[in-house]
């Protein structure tokens, strides 16, 4: 089966891009070095690659990925990286299940929903969750109280790692990490998670990184300069072509929006509709056709209805949780179909 | 069945406001001279709704959501105002279909695919797709050569419908309809299909109008001042207060991000996360708390862990898109609840 022959918009990975990522982290954080996070993809095949590579502790952030990753046999280190106030779900799960918790209010849902070990979540700069880094201590010794195992601390740098200047992202690491050792020597335990695809190779001071999007990546990572490449795509049909400008059925309801526009290599994007992209196909546009039709590829001042582009996601993350499956492509060969069962709640 | 037994993020429909936009609009436009777009709800149950309000004709923007309300026997007239390459499921329908055509390669492929009518979709000022007003009547002869009906005219004036100067609209939907007129008398048929929420009541030139928004409302329609109510919310969990912000269980995932952020009314909102949305609870915020546990409602700056709040979102369209469904609510209690069941394509 070829490109030419899926229904559009279409999602694609790139299968080399994907490989070559996967391996190039697993090089660098081998193991329980990474803590893979299942939220950047939803994806149950993929956490089975990830695992292939030697991780296999998993990140999540929905209580339905916990479940997802519990229920297909990949549920050796499971962490809820986040809070939740009704945890049954989560107690009733053949996992070893570990939760976030960063109040009393948390802990008690834990212990009611008979989850059995948290990690203290501490607030290293972002404001979101996460305890004051001076109370660190004082929840884990009421954790411990009330029977749970406290398996160490989490802080993410989630204000640090989408930083485009290398030199501040290490700084700024710098001093979270500070913050979230010295409440990790008040909790102890062996766990300091923190991190993300943009930390990587930054934060040395976390026992686990929680990255997540260097999978698939998208253009508001790629500004950093990591290792990893762009894997993922929407496959679009161009269904309008006006003078200066082209439309693709691809639209703001097949891509995460949060980040802005998406790209089109070659040209410039106008706007997103629900189902349409608007870009500039000027005389200048150097926009790459594939599965032209009828004719070879050919280039953007020359579009035609009918020919296909792929569109290059902002943020991989709310791009995924559109899609009811991703196709794994070589080239314009379809290699694979794949679910992305883990979506909802 | 109360709205405190739903796991959140839950998207609600609030029963009452729904009832009155519904009726409102009839009362506007009654039975043909509405055509709701489906794009804004994707849900069959609401196309049911609009369906016993009189309106028997549907506007689509996917071949999804035609197969939908075919096969849910709601397929007196259906409009897929937006081009196809591939026509073939169209024409597999059991039910009137009429296509949206601007180009020689659209009327082509809409004969290919077996379907039998079109509208000539006409470019009146927004850059998407539509041909030039001077093209139409030209195409609705190649299209009728080719042997198909050909209905009338669309024209969509999306750089309108969003005008917040009501004064700025009528002239704008004034000037877009005048392109829209001219190019319906070049073509012929009794069908002018333009206009949305914004400018349902403004314009006047249109057989029927193609609103959607007008049944649930958003953030971003509601600044125009229009006689509908916010039908639509997320009722989330808080599930972290920190000292001036707290974080609820609705993030970038369960919103369309294309208009910004959501509101929470008596709060500010700091920004969402994919599955948090970080929020202003200084001594001044007026949020309301409802399902408060364990107490009666409190309000902002007492805000716990485990309250509930209803989140606003900016755009319905790809909030709902991201759902797997929709619980319609009379103040606390569940009344229904409806699948969204023609996300995708």
């Amino acid at each position: 089966m070829k490109t030419l022959d899926l229904t559009t918009p279409a999602l694609l990975i790139d299968h080399r891009a994907l490989q070559h990522n996967l391996e190039t982290m697993a090089a660098a954080l081998p193991g329980r070095r990474l803590r893979p996070h299942v939220k950047a993809h939803k994806c149950v095949p993929l956490a089975r690659l990830q695992a292939a590579q030697g991780h296999h502790g998993f990140t999540c952030a929905t209580i339905r990925e916990m479940e997802g990753l519990a229920a297909a046999g990949l549920g050796d280190d499971l962490l809820l990286a986040n809070e939740v106030v009704d945890a049954s779900r989560l107690g009733r799960l053949d996992a070893r299940v570990t939760v976030a918790v960063d109040s009393e209010a948390t802990i008690e849902a834990a212990v009611r929903g008979g989850v059995r070990e948290v990690l203290i979540d501490v607030n290293v700069g972002l404001p979101r969750c996460g305890c004051a880094p001076a109370d660190a201590g004082r929840l884990a010794d009421v954790a411990r109280s009330k029977g749970l195992g406290v398996r160490g601390v989490m802080g993410y740098e989630g204000h640090v790692v989408g930083l485009d200047d290398r030199a501040l992202r290490v700084a700024k690491t710098a001093e979270a990490m500070d913050l979230l050792c010295a409440a990790h020597r008040d909790v102890g335990g062996e766990l300091v998670s923190a991190g993300g695809t943009g930390t990587y190779d930054v934060n040395t001071w976390a026992s686990e990184i929680q990255a997540g999007s260097y999978a698939l990546m998208d253009t508001a990572y790629a500004r950093l300069g990591l290792p990893f490449r762009q894997a993922l795509s929407v496959l679009a049909t161009v269904i309008s072509v006006s003078s200066g400008f082209a439309v693709a059925d691809c639209g703001l309801k097949a891509l995460g929006m949060d980040h802005g526009n998406p790209t089109i290599p070659g040209s410039k994007v106008w706007f997103c509709s629900d189902e349409h992209v608007t870009f500039g196909v000027g005389d200048d546009a150097s926009l790459v056709v594939e599965d032209a039709a009828p004719d070879a590829p050919r280039r953007g001042s020359a579009l035609r209805v009918g020919d296909r582009i792929r569109v290059l996601p902002a943020h991989v993350d709310p791009t995924m949780a559109y899609h009811e499956r991703v196709v794994v492509v070589a080239g314009t060969e379809v290699v694979e179909t794949w679910p992305i069962e883990l979506r909802g709640w």
